[in-house]
């Protein structure tokens, strides 16, 4: 049998809620009693009941994670990041793979409302009305990571997307490249696809070469996606010397193309990708790349919920964190 | 304010026990009654508490999976098998990532047992006699996936390290391959190290060419390391012209080695990986590989801990699943 709270109280003389009070509010206990509770406790190996817990704190200190493709390396290190915060604020993580299936999604709003997780971490998905009703309904509170709302005031932690697609466009331009294309994500399911778009037409105007914004395709999560839009852009624009990727599984994918093309990158064509995978230093050529903090981003998340669940709100709602170009070996002068 | 089971009651009139029975045995209800309690529950969006079902139930509908780096796309992949098996069969999934770190892992047993999971799923690891005194002492049943025990007597699912091996090794001396190297785990932190080894020297030994047998060297679970072993591998035998690596990840980083020495592959080296993770796909060259089923794996897991939870013991103790080999394009004719 495992002890229980009435084994400690009867091995350390005391009342059971004095040994309630000793876990919740030791400040308020005594320290003799208080040590007596503490030696029961260590040698019965006493472990509180979270059931219990929850019920009178109606807290289950536990914080749900809902990502949209577990085997996105992106989402693999923002798990890493939220963990590690998770861990220092004393949080157990949930995580739920919803496949980008909004069914699913919100049947796992659902669990996490059964279980009663403090609050919810939402990430790179658009939130769509059935979502926020969802979650507002169930009355938990929740933070957005790689994504933010326009339509709702919700706190999120992102980084500057426009910003950092004209960079890496604005870096190919500065290389000399003057045809330029772009394979981009889908803007109707996509949260960063508008900004990142945007950010690469401004850029082009910026120095001239508005010539280029309709070399764009789109494509999905996914390298094989990719691999076909590469087909279709360069077919339609065999000009183009550099590609702007929004993704770093994008622009392998591009580059697995032109491979297949015998086009050499970056002797002849130039790719810049962007999130900084792990991946990126392990594909041949290895990747020039807009590093996100990923890491970062997904540990901060967590302190903002933890921040909303402790104080009601926010200092910053919406946060934006540093991206930095990194140049590797798929780009060079043009 | 959140509806009560007593709102229920009220507004369904009938007593709380009788929507408790509704809930969680309905058979027992007549069909007036439970039709009351069902539209109350619907009007209410009554959501039954998770705490007081587990304080009733002793059970928390949960699981906890324990893997060594989310960053690895291999455990992505489990997840996903497992994380699909949980939602068919009711159960929420936890996953903790423990970096291959004993103390963080055996705190993340100490947070599953004071959620009380109902079941822990361990994965990839070798089973340290601390790992499973702490796991008997919380009173947690627990399974393993891609690893086993011959100290304990615990269910696993895994495939046949030992005879992949041979096959990967056997392909490429059917290939004329007559120096051949192998890039493989440590053995001494690495569950499927040493039958993946005796794999290889099984083959060597089958086909006559015994002189192989030293040409290993062993890296950590990364890209990196495997490119530093590939390094002394081929500055010690310059002669070997087909290396076996026993994860996608070394084929990788070997591929990476010999691509900065301009040894070409599969002209001059050929390259077997393991685990077919997605990655083997998109890489310059794609992999020629020892397909796992990651997903399956996953999968069964997650239903092996059910059965055991639910029938106390399991039909086969120790499963093996298939394994496949891959030829793609890492490999080609001496």
């Amino acid at each position: 049998m495992k002890p229980t709270i009435r084994d400690v109280a009867k091995m350390a003389e005391v009342s059971i809620s004095t040994v309630s009070r000793v876990m919740n509010a030791p400040e308020t206990v005594i320290e003799s009693k208080r040590s007596r509770v503490m030696d029961a406790i260590q040698t019965l190996q006493y472990q509180p009941n979270a059931f219990a817990r929850g019920l009178i704190y109606k807290k289950s200190f536990t914080l749900g994670l809902l990502i949209p493709d577990i085997e996105n390396l992106y989402f693999a290190g923002v798990i890493r990041g939220m963990q590690d915060a998770c861990i220092k604020l004393g949080y157990s993580l949930m995580i739920c793979n919803t496949d980008r299936d909004k069914e699913r999604l919100l049947s796992y709003i659902d669990a996490f409302h059964e279980k009663q997780v403090d609050g919810i971490v939402f990430a790179s998905d658009v939130l769509y009305p059935e979502y926020y009703e969802k979650l507002v309904g169930c009355r938990i509170p929740f933070v957005l990571v790689s994504s933010h709302s326009d339509e709702y005031d919700i706190p999120c932690v992102e980084i500057d997307d426009e910003v950092a697609a004209y960079d890496a466009v604005k870096f190919l331009i500065e290389l000399g490249h003057k045809q330029i294309g772009m394979i981009g994500f889908n803007h109707d399911n996509s949260i960063s696809g508008p900004p990142r778009y945007d950010g690469f037409v401004r850029a082009l105007n910026e120095f001239g070469l508005e010539h280029n914004v309709e070399k764009i395709k789109f494509a999905n999560h996914r390298f094989e996606h990719a691999y076909q839009a590469a087909h279709e852009l360069f077919t339609e624009y065999p000009e183009i010397t550099a590609v702007f990727c929004v993704a770093d599984e994008f622009a392998m994918g591009t580059i697995s193309y032109l491979k297949d093309r015998n086009i050499h990158v970056p002797g002849q064509v130039s790719v810049v990708g962007f999130d900084n995978l792990r991946m990126s230093t392990m594909f041949i050529p290895k990747l020039t790349t807009i590093a996100q903090p990923i890491y970062d981003l997904g540990y901060r998340a967590a302190e903002k919920i933890h921040e909303l669940l402790t104080t009601g709100s926010v200092e910053v709602k919406r946060e934006k964190m540093e991206h930095k170009l990194i140049v590797r070996e798929s780009s060079r002068e043009k």
